[in-house]
């Protein structure tokens, strides 16, 4: 925890590969009225950080500059009116922006305390993907303990966070993913069920299992439709992502006939006071599950952050499971 | 109110145009417990009735014999259990199938008392339009008085129910129609803006109107996406029919980005004991917008039971405003 007099973060060069990230020199910037100013001990990197980097996600206005949505670290600075953190104090944070840093600032109500019981590095891979599920899976999705929750993507971050927290409110999981491996580790987690999406149809195997509930989806592309087909009467089918695209051929019959839900949401753009909500809410809830081990952060790798180009190619491949953190 | 020893209702013979209407002699039913049995004053004709005479609706399990899914008229008997009602008694019924009839059945908990200064064959064409407006606008659109609902299809029964309905909660209201007698219709039932969808692009006009909150749709096709690219942050799309089909060519990006909802429902199907909560509610809340004169029947035409082929020409035109009536 040296306190460097420069800032060190990632920007993006120009829209691109992952070889446009570059290091550069910042001030340290200073927490306005109401904001935390942290030194990063680890920031997560996340599919919104790749499409940005890309050039088709622009952060919202007012966002601290460069990539990043998450970070762990310690409490440098309080702006004015802060209370209720202190400095030293290990946190956590969700951040609009500027996370692939040595330092950023983040509004208090975005800050939580780090949970006891999980490395501070491997705790930079909780804010965003546990804020994204819990709005999406048990806010929008409204996700009850009979129900059972279907996730795309078992192990990305979002998946694995998604199985363990449906998982230890009590739901069944039905989870998808691409290879043995992945499928194994979906099953680890709690999944009651794991498809691989490569070899069987998702629609059909989930449909024998009597349906789903909740589905999550950050797919799009073909799959909207089979989600339809395999969704329960009165089921939520939330949309986070469109990896094979947002244009889909649906058939709404069976949306109108069977009462489903058909919605999505983002996390980054939300006011300031919406994500303070969700942190008080998830504090109260989800905290406890990471403190008595039931919803852990799955950590794919780390890289260092002047590394962050490397990291980026771990994530263009496909081929991590779980998070992968740059150190800072 | 003359009491017939037989009970004629209008089936369908074959799946076809309106002359496969027939009116046929049946026995009365009588009423089982928790039943009433009504002897009707008239019956409502909707697009559901002109769906299943084309052979695509099929009624569901236990629905009586015939078409007709709402009714007014006097109460004649009771079945075991039934209390809260009299012979006698005028009431309005959302019936399940067999409302083009002399005689229907109706559940207990979906008959209401026929609102106070309404006639009794204009009251037949309430049920199914309240019902249907108040589940999808008020209940899974959750309209509130500050906001915006954009309803299709103005003048036809549910066009002008939802009008006046979301007048009289005090919201603003957008409505489509195609000719001007019917766009004048709109604006004295109290839409603030009446959009002709033949010479205006509504999605244009709605967003220069600043976005509708609530859609209810009964258009889908092509309407879809448009109404998806008018609609508000938060807003709610319910569809409730698919005049141009349910086949939908959709970009959701704006669906996550706007949080939009996309869902729908129908009525006939759902259980005895949901249209009981839905009676009970309606009867609280928009009874007494009926009997204040805030919202009134339009009724487009009345037919005699026996020439309901008549009544299904009219509605096959699309030259209707309002409901069409069959007296009985």
């Amino acid at each position: 925890m040296s306190q460097p007099q420069i800032n060190h973060i990632v920007i993006t060069r120009e829209p691109g590969g992952p070889d446009v990230l570059e290091l550069v020199e910042r001030d340290i910037p200073v927490p306005g009225p109401g904001e935390i100013l942290i030194r990063n001990t680890a920031c997560g990197v996340n599919r919104p950080d790749q499409i940005e980097r890309l050039g088709f996600y622009p952060a919202p206005p007012g966002a601290p500059e460069g990539l990043g949505l998450e970070v762990s670290g310690h409490v440098v600075a309080l702006g004015e009116g802060v209370t209720g953190h202190t400095i030293g104090d290990a946190v956590v944070a969700l951040v609009a922006g500027g996370g692939y840093s040595e330092h950023v600032v983040a509004p208090a109500g975005s800050v939580l305390p780090a949970p006891s019981g999980v490395d501070l590095v491997d705790a930079a891979g909780l804010p965003e993907t546990v804020f994204t599920v819990w709005t999406n899976v048990f806010e929008i999705g409204a996700l009850s303990r009979d129900e059972t929750l279907l996730v795309h993507g078992g192990t990305s971050g979002i998946g694995t966070t998604a199985i363990q927290m449906a998982k230890a409110h009590g739901a069944r999981v039905i989870a998808t993913a691409g290879t043995p491996d992945k499928l194994a580790l979906c099953r680890k987690l709690g999944a009651d069920i794991a498809i691989n999406y490569r070899e069987e149809d998702f629609e059909t195997v989930v449909n024998e299992a009597g349906g789903a509930d909740v589905i999550l989806d950050m797919v799009g592309g073909s799959n909207v439709q089979k989600n339809i087909n395999c969704a329960r009467a009165g089921a939520r089918i939330v949309s986070i992502a469109f990896l094979q695209g947002s244009r889909c051929e649906l058939d709404l019959m069976r949306v109108m006939l069977k009462r489903i839900t058909l919605t999505g949401s983002t996390l980054r753009a939300r006011p300031v006071e919406e994500k303070a909500r969700l942190a008080a809410a998830i504090h109260k809830t989800v905290w406890p599950w990471i403190e008595a081990g039931q919803v852990i952060p799955v950590v794919d790798s780390r890289f260092a952050l002047a590394d962050a180009a490397s990291a980026h190619e771990r994530l263009d491949s496909g081929q991590h499971s779980g998070k992968i953190l740059l150190t800072c």
